[in-house]
């Protein structure tokens, strides 16, 4: 049954009853020599071992696993050239039942061939987000499948939450939860379980300088959008949504933005130490701690290491 | 207490008690991919995970920790480039006494930060074998340090074969266990805590095909040496010693050998599909199985994934 209010404490234990067997219990993850470094004691969920190398599994299960026994044969359908494609197309693959997933035609190849891989059939479409719309709007009327929406979805939503959620029964307790801002699914979810399983937690964002429209949103009145989206984070280029911008905006302690140059220095300082493998989204909550290092010092962060998807033979180093 | 004899069940069991509080107990992790593309079921040990991102750490542990106080004292002294040198001043630092690390002064300046960042006195020493052998018997008089040899010394063997009892308490029974072979440490040890720990399990070593010292002198009459040493693997470069060729010789089944190339593609599908950043050596046993794939076909794989220091700037992919 879909979840059709902003997700309650019952729905996110029960979004995460629904999605156990088609999730890893990812586990947390400590590293002394970070610790020394800020002083400070993080707990990293690590989400880089979860399916598909994302988060985005969850939120993806949660919403294909809602849809009735119809919904579901008529398949799932999502536009997506990332995690959340190849999440969709798991889902569908695990639940037995056809994915459609629209791309732009250039998109990297290894996406493409990681997606068909699940059993998902691909439908390109051109560069532009109406292209994207109309074709997905036309496999929709095509097959009857439905739209899987990445983050503008409280299915999906109450799908992320459960990140949060292990993270807080797996620790002592937290002073700080902490995720990126991207479109806002995990961050909502974040917040979320916060306020629900750790409701003395503080819930810090963190977002690229470059792609900062969720810390001009949380400080002004009302949606603004991103005008560049050259950031090496490139889960993170998009912008906050009805849905995510309205949990955000009630349950954020703050927003704190990072340089490029942070987060290739944070991306390195895990892979080196923890010696563990994170794309360039995944170590912006990481930057923001040694950005503003004084807010963190002395306490006990949960941090929600989002993915590992990352193009060996592209890497900042 | 040192140990004089080729390490038996309890003296393991002893080591294991000895350095509990010096090392990590590294998880266990498994891989539906991994094992799906080679129809096996391979449980990788993580040591890459352990302190100084590797499993010298064990032995270097075990044989400090071995020595008397007035020994300890006096300093830990040892040649290396590699993980050792920061295994055993990692070690001495724990126990709060010196450590003497000879190194040739041509060793990466990130290898000899490492190392002093450990709190260890670097000494730098020519390039050849020679000087090496020189400048450590001059540390040695001067300081009244003891040697730790990496892997012709029974105290060291004991330690790294903790590693191999932990992975076998951690699994289902396992049908085979699979370590690299350099000098042979952690070889010969996982070869005795197969013995021990699990008798009807098989042990395979994995070398590369350029330097099979330890696959000739396995299937030959005594320890012959590498003529080239020119492999990715620079772990793996040296030679069996008396004490890891008598261990070897008598327990394992075979030794296995790989090319360079099999040795790039099982590291990358190690990064790639678990997120996990490991060394070249390290992707030797996997490059073993899938070089050698009906052997591990339908089994149950206890493989030793050594450790994770490598230099970012220069992968091979």
């Amino acid at each position: 049954m879909k979840i059709t209010h902003i997700p309650n404490k019952a729905d996110i234990e029960a979004s995460h009853e629904l999605i156990q067997d088609m999730i890893f219990r990812t586990p947390v993850m400590t590293c002394q020599s970070i610790n020394h470094l800020l002083e400070t004691q993080i707990y990293f969920k690590c989400e880089n071992f979860q399916k598909v190398g994302a988060f985005k599994m969850r939120g993806g299960a949660n919403a294909a696993v809602r849809l009735s026994r119809e919904e579901q044969a008529k398949g799932l359908a999502t536009h997506s050239s990332g995690n959340h494609a190849q999440a969709v197309a798991r889902a569908a693959q695990l639940l037995g039942v056809p994915a459609y997933i629209v791309m732009p035609s250039n998109a990297p190849s290894i996406k493409v061939a990681a997606t068909k891989g699940y059993g998902a059939e691909v439908i390109h479409c051109g560069p532009t987000i109406d292209d994207r719309t109309t074709t997905l709007n036309q496999v929709i009327a095509e097959k009857g499948a439905t739209f899987i929406h990445p983050f503008d979805n409280y299915d999906v939503i109450a799908g992320q939450a459960t990140c949060a959620k292990e993270l807080i029964e797996d620790c002592p307790p937290l002073d700080i939860l902490m995720a990126p801002v991207g479109g806002g699914g995990l961050m909502s979810g974040t917040a979320l379980s916060g306020k629900y399983f750790s409701p003395t937690s503080k819930v810090y964002g963190a977002e690229p300088e470059i792609v900062n429209d969720a810390y001009r949103s949380f400080h002004g009145k009302g949606i603004v959008k991103n005008e560049r989206i050259d950031t090496i984070a490139d889960g993170l280029r998009t912008n906050l949504s009805e849905k995510t911008y309205e949990i955000i905006k009630e349950n954020l302690e703050d927003i704190i933005t990072v340089s490029e140059e942070m987060i290739i220095k944070a991306m390195r300082l895990i892979w080196e130490r923890m010696k563990i493998i994170i794309e360039p989204s995944c170590a912006v909550p990481l930057a923001a701690v040694m950005t503003k290092s004084d807010l963190f010092k002395g306490k006990k962060v949960g941090m929600i290491l989002t993915g590992g998807n990352v193009d060996l033979e592209k890497l900042p180093f």
